[in-house]
């Protein structure tokens, strides 16, 4: 099964991640070969794809509407990965696993935004429940800026039994929350074998998950909106994190 | 001169907020008495705003295409703040001043999710440059989700006599931008009479501006993408300055 991905960052960091087979570059005839597009356009010969000049209107349907800035490019589905790559790749890292765990998130922008921030801030992995929930879709890779086609993915049938076996190994279940009966952020050390739980746009975490974290935390709010994004509340939480980490592998720490 | 919101939570804060006149809500034939849209209607009512059904296009053509959940509120314009009211919020409050500065964004999204965090975290206004960057129209209103019907915004002709102005208050300004050479954002405490200052989407902040800030911090990245989406960059830096505050003003604290 191929797909096309569509935006400048998709695609180059698409090219650059060179995890997907990649077989054709769709460009509209306006396009020059000139900075971004210009090094797209290398990139892809370097590589030996084929690059095809075609009528706008074929990448308007390719990308159904979205703002793809007149390039497609046809790849093979995403990869994703599996656990013990995730809980690999810490010990690879010699650090204490780090992990987003997304329940029934169902907005590609909100889903791209948060893994973008996710890539950002140095996660090992990323856990998505895989029926009802967003999977990584072209619409996902383009909104997280093409960061998903570096970041370690895996799709679970059932959530809570993925959280249960990483608290088998000693990885604590941090639920985010928005509420006044949950603590602040700020009250717990998040310097830990860390798994960030985050619900649903509406409803938050289904119950059973909920109930499965070690520990539930909030994200203070006052003002007169009672209600934040969800994924403004996993970016700040999830750079609280890092920062009790004391910004760990950043270059210029 | 009147414009008119769209959305719910726009519409909703806006009547909630009662700082415009509103003169008329339009709603199409499909919406019922319930939910959301119920206590919209109740609240216009109560309010003695003229209700009238109409059909779905024209509220498409006032929302032009945005996603405006069958609903539009005619309202006056937005009510801009002066610096004084701004200043005098934080001293009524007993708090040290917490401002957030705008220069030169563009993208309505951006400012929208920028400013509904600037109300969860209680900053006392924001100020806009008022050429060439984005100002307070109801496609910003509906992405703060209503919140800038709360706020004091303030729109200025020129950033950098505004940030002298504070500076002579002791209010001190502190640009993000993200770079090697910026020390990270944990390593100033933030708890002081504050004013974060924040560039546009592509270039950061104008070069005067920059060098007029007291000091600039930086939100560290790893990763495969080295960059961030301004509104998470801001939303990140304005919860860590309320962090750093003790969650000052938050009910549950």
């Amino acid at each position: 099964m191929t797909e096309f991905l569509y935006g400048h960052w998709a695609i180059m960091e698409s090219l650059r991640a060179g995890r997907r087979t990649a077989e054709q570059l769709l460009i509209t005839e306006s396009v020059e070969e000139k900075g971004i597009p210009g090094e797209i356009i290398a990139a892809a010969n370097e590589r030996g794809i084929k690059i095809n000049r075609v009528p706008r209107r074929i990448i308007d349907d390719l990308a159904r509407g979205a703002n793809h800035q007149n390039m497609a490019l046809r790849v093979g589905p995403y990869p994703y990965a599996d656990l013990e790559t995730v809980l690999g790749l810490a010990v690879r890292r010699n650090e204490k696993p780090f992990i987003l765990l997304l329940d029934l998130l169902k907005d590609p922008q909100n889903v791209g935004v948060l893994l973008r921030v996710a890539d950002a801030v140095g996660v090992h992995g990323v856990i998505l429940q895989d029926r009802r929930s967003v999977s990584i879709t072209p619409a996902v890779v383009n909104a997280s800026s093409g960061a998903v086609e570096h970041l370690h993915i895996v799709q679970v049938t059932n959530l809570v039994q993925t959280m249960r076996d990483l608290k088998e190994q000693d990885v604590w279940m941090i639920g985010l929350e928005i509420g006044p009966n949950v603590p602040p952020i700020d009250k717990t050390d998040l310097n830990m074998s860390l798994g960030l739980v985050l619900g649903s746009e509406g409803e938050g975490m289904r119950r059973l998950v909920r109930d499965t974290c070690d520990l539930l935390l909030s994200l203070p709010m006052r003002g007169s909106v009672a209600s934040l994004n969800v994924a403004t509340v996993g970016s700040v939480a999830l750079y609280a994190a890092w920062q009790a980490r004391g910004w760990e592998g950043w270059a210029h720490a």
